[in-house]
């Protein structure tokens, strides 16, 4: 990297190259990463106990003792377990001012008290260790699909170490992130263990949910029926009851997802500045927001299609046929009543826009669709289409109400319509952020964003933006 | 970087880490960028008026004086407004030769006739001024959530200053984009308040078309039997007009989307070059077909949801069930049309291939897909399946009409069906595709693009590819 | 770069810059790459035999003989056809030393024994020719919509010719992609000629599939009537066949895609390594299986929409109102069953289950998606929840051919109902998958897949992850 920007006096650097890799270990991820090495123009050294046992190494590879391999690089990866890091001591001489980059793993999360790299740096203190590389799979080096794992974290306590490590992954095609110092290894080592663990609340959230409310629907709509009038309606467990489910807790969710940050603009507002940090509960609210939003989303989708495929159902085509019939044999027709067919477009209309707004802000969520737009763009759609999706769902779920009152829907049990349950939550939501956005409030809460304090003692050098 | 890649005499450097950047301004931006940096593993020093009040300078940074903090680095972050920038004039000695990085926004575009860098160049001529992060929000850079903002532009007259700037925001993990000389500056500030600009215009057009279709249908649909017939069919109003103004507004857009590029390739013919510019509309037209392209495919989609919740609808059930009364009453049966069924089916088949084949185009439109195909496969997927679209789009309206040409549709105050005003332009748009594709003037625009012109006079070292 | 990093002695570096490069060949893409460098703030000689023909030359760039361009700059970009390469002999002795970037393209693939890049080496063999922005449209370069085209793929045998052209792609805007040594050369010229190589197998399958599929039906469902009966279903053709040949399509491809892997694990077994290879045909449909599960949802996406339209069509219509006269004129009503309840609303949720698993497997196959997960989660999505997929599917065909079981359908001219033909394949993987992860078997498999070797010699340093 060096001579190459000012690539001018391009002589004499034919000493430094190719470049040498040194690597402690035969195991599977030591093979691959030596064979992609090689193909990437890098020089590689097997350091191992058996060196004649060369049948392990890749083609076009050395294979020596660890310390004739060593005296080869610079750079030692260590591609053995931790459990064997011991015997490194004795080499401690001849490792001296060496890179060591720990691409070590473990088999579960915060295995030892200590991450792998910093235990490493501690039994060679005269080394700079450098963890990298764990977060990528063997099997996708060798295969070259890396879709999943193009990304290295690395970390460690010596920037031109780190930088030296992060120049090879960028040479065999990978992106190297720098994590900063030797204290995220632990992090780094735990995260190819990581199991989507912003989608564990949200999640479990969305599971109570619909836990309860399909109980609550359970009850008003075959319990009831079978206790009073015998009637076995447990049919509509499979789509009816679940298409209840879906809409209200996609509501209830995307509500949730807006309180995170009506009830943080009441704290901020409340205490009259933004550097002291919320409380616990509402930070990891606030993170896991795009993971309940998509859950909402996802719930949203299957109401989509659960409605869609009424017609095609064999109860919903029996209960319309039945219908027709019993108007036929009564002899009446009714005429076409304006009223419910502007009720009926209505509640659709609002549910199909309310949708399509969803799955625009959906999008955005995209990695490399959020990426293409300014923060101000984000925000736009993350925001106010967001909100413009809670309110025509809301809408949606008010107008279905409407017409669902009109009909002589008795509280069964006293227990009101499951629809009910749904609006409570976006109606508090609505009008918490109808008062939040009076511009008294609305210019306060700006201030505060911007860095203003109620007792700031500073006039100069000001905040700059949000 | 510098001594990372040949990185093998790694000793004796110790003596440059760890890097120190300098602050100037407490404000929210320099907090949470000084925050970033320490957490990266680089010294922060803050210059400040008081530079005893270091309550607000992160844990870690040094407060200093102005003076004293310029002195300990090379590279100083100015971020203050660019209403107290003079002040830095008296500083010019200490901060002559050093990197400044102007991080300023401004609060509207175009706020003042120079660039903010460009006026902090002006103030200190001694200096090397970068423009950078100012497309970054300080909320991101302290969450850690840097969805839509992981771009830096940069831009700067200095190409190394440029490069240490760019190197720093590599360190940060984000993603810096050279921008070209501080002649960018402008457009880099003004970047941040940009709301979409490139949808400005796709939208207007969207919008105006939508209104002007609707307006008509409402002539036809709603005023004419209100007028002739005293017939109340406002209700129409909510979905079955919006479903004939979603096809008919998609269609359009997507013609126009393709008679760009056809527009261009007669502009090309004529003029014998592809070396002189297009004019400005057509310029600005051809930028913005993907937005064009990406609205129409929302139409589409509302159209196809529109028509799937037909016979959900209250008024649609009620209109079929009314059709069978009257068959039973007058006792007729009628038997299968073997031509309306494959009428009916072709139409419907078409419709959906012409949306697949859309939401296809429409997926290669995300820029990680896009990134990952190379440019013979996109002109495929965006020319060739974008063509197939429209011919299948065009079909699914011209098999429609076939359909309702066959009831009586009478010219409702001489007015041609709907329908009929969403054929032309794509039906122009294919005639001429038609044209050009002919074997003679295909390869003259080949040779065009390929870099050939009518009266070239180079014969020597021609053009490599399109 | 290079004193950037460190940059504290920022003092002395004005010698270095503006870089400067020179390209030979005043052609399309010669002309387009030098007004970009321009932009970016290189300096740009051109070097041509008529170097006083500067009208085709950028604003802002110098034009000179060959040679005398040639002394101006380490770095040489050869934008001439191959088949002018041999003048550049002449050159040898000023070219000594200097990095050639080979940018050229050819007309099909393979147009040459050897890459166009390794026979520019061979002329000059002083020289260190590095393979770079073929990849690149020059209309990309021009217009700044880099959509498809943002990755250059750079080879070379010199690691710091190969990083500085790397330096100067990245300064650029631009993504290179290190691809090893000249020997890749080859391979990067073949691909922009390349359309879609990963889905020509998979869409083959496909198509016969769907070809023979159809066939089956047209038989079974037109050709049947028509012999026995004299009657004419042709109008099935369009919607109805289509929407039986998808969803068995869909079913079978998805089988595929998981029958792959559970062969490769057989393989293993049986083996008792990972370290041979698999042959040759097990390789290529392990690596297009992303391309089938595609095509597979695609299929499954039509068959979705297919079957939502069934209402709104004329011959649905007709049948459905025809069954209803002929129970009207019987005088009879059918009371609900229960039993065609659940039957019929089971097969319908499976589906949509089913498909929306599908649905969330193909989101995580975007390349945005796919990188923000790591490995663990990559494999959870893509394994788990694709099993799953294929499980609710398997089970929706099985509860719709139950459904179908129970109406008399004669199996007509002893052919089996075209569903049947489905589930032979799904069958067999899921069987075959329950037998590979009984404890045995699988913990066999995991050891293997994680280096271990049935006759395996290494003791120390084993494998470290899968």
């Amino acid at each position: 990297m060096n001579d190459s920007s000012n690539c001018f006096p391009l002589q004499g650097m034919e000493s430094v190259k190719p470049k040498t890799v040194c690597i402690f270990g035969t195991g599977d991820f030591g093979r691959s990463l030596g064979l992609k090495l090689l193909q990437c123009g890098y020089s590689v050294v097997f350091g191992s106990r058996n060196p004649n046992s060369s049948s392990l190494v890749p083609k076009g590879a050395e294979s020596l003792s660890h310390t004739e391999a060593a005296k080869k690089s610079a750079i030692i990866v260590i591609a053995i377990h931790r459990e064997h890091y011991d015997f490194l001591t004795d080499l401690a001489d001849v490792l001296k001012g060496k890179v060591l980059v720990d691409i070590s793993n473990n088999l579960k999360m915060n295995q030892y008290p200590e991450s792998n790299a910093e235990y490493l740096a501690g039994l060679l203190p005269g080394c700079k260790v450098v963890k990298a590389f764990n977060t990528v799979s063997a099997w996708a080096l060798q295969s070259g699909t890396l879709d999943a794992s193009r990304q290295v974290l690395v970390c460690g306590n010596d920037a031109e170490a780190k930088e030296a490590v992060m120049e090879i992954a960028r040479s065999l095609g990978l992106t190297p992130l720098d994590q900063g110092t030797l204290l995220a290894a632990k992090e780094i080592e735990n995260y190819p263990l990581q199991l989507f663990p912003m989608w564990r609340m949200p999640c479990y959230v969305c599971a109570v949910l619909t836990v309860l409310i399909f109980l609550y629907c359970l009850v008003i709509e075959v319990f009831y029926p079978a206790a009073t009038r015998k009637e076995d309606t447990s049919y509509l467990i499979v789509i009816t009851i679940p298409n209840r489910v879906f809409p209200i807790v996609s509501l209830i969710l995307l509500a949730i997802v807006y309180l995170a940050g009506l009830i943080a603009a009441i704290i901020q507002l409340y205490r009259g500045t933004k550097y002291s940090r919320f409380p616990d509960w509402l930070d990891k609210w606030m993170l896991c927001r795009k993971q309940l939003g998509l859950l909402a989303l996802a719930y949203a989708f299957l109401h989509a299609i659960y409605t869609l495929v009424m017609p095609i159902r064999y109860y919903v085509r029996w209960a319309w046929s039945n219908y027709q019939m019993t108007q036929l044999k009564s002899n009446e027709t009714y005429p076409l009543s304006n009223y419910y067919a502007w009720l009926s477009d209505t509640y659709v209309a609002l549910g199909i826009l309310g949708f399509f707004f969803f799955v625009v802000v959906g999008i955005t969520s995209l990695p490399s669709v959020g990426n293409a737009v300014n923060w101000r763009e984000f925000n736009f759609v993350q925001s106010k289409l967001g909100y413009l999706t809670l309110v025509l769902s809301t809408a949606h779920t008010l107008v279905y109400g409407g017409d669902r009152f009109i009909y002589p829907t008795f509280y069964r049990w006293y227990l009101p319509p499951s629809f009910v349950l749904s609006l409570i939550i976006p109606c508090a939501v609505l009008a918490l952020k109808f008062i939040l956005i009076m511009p008294c409030l609305d210019q306060r809460i700006m201030k505060i964003r911007q860095g203003w304090e109620r007792k700031s003692k500073i006039t100069n050098s000001s905040s700059l933006k949000i």
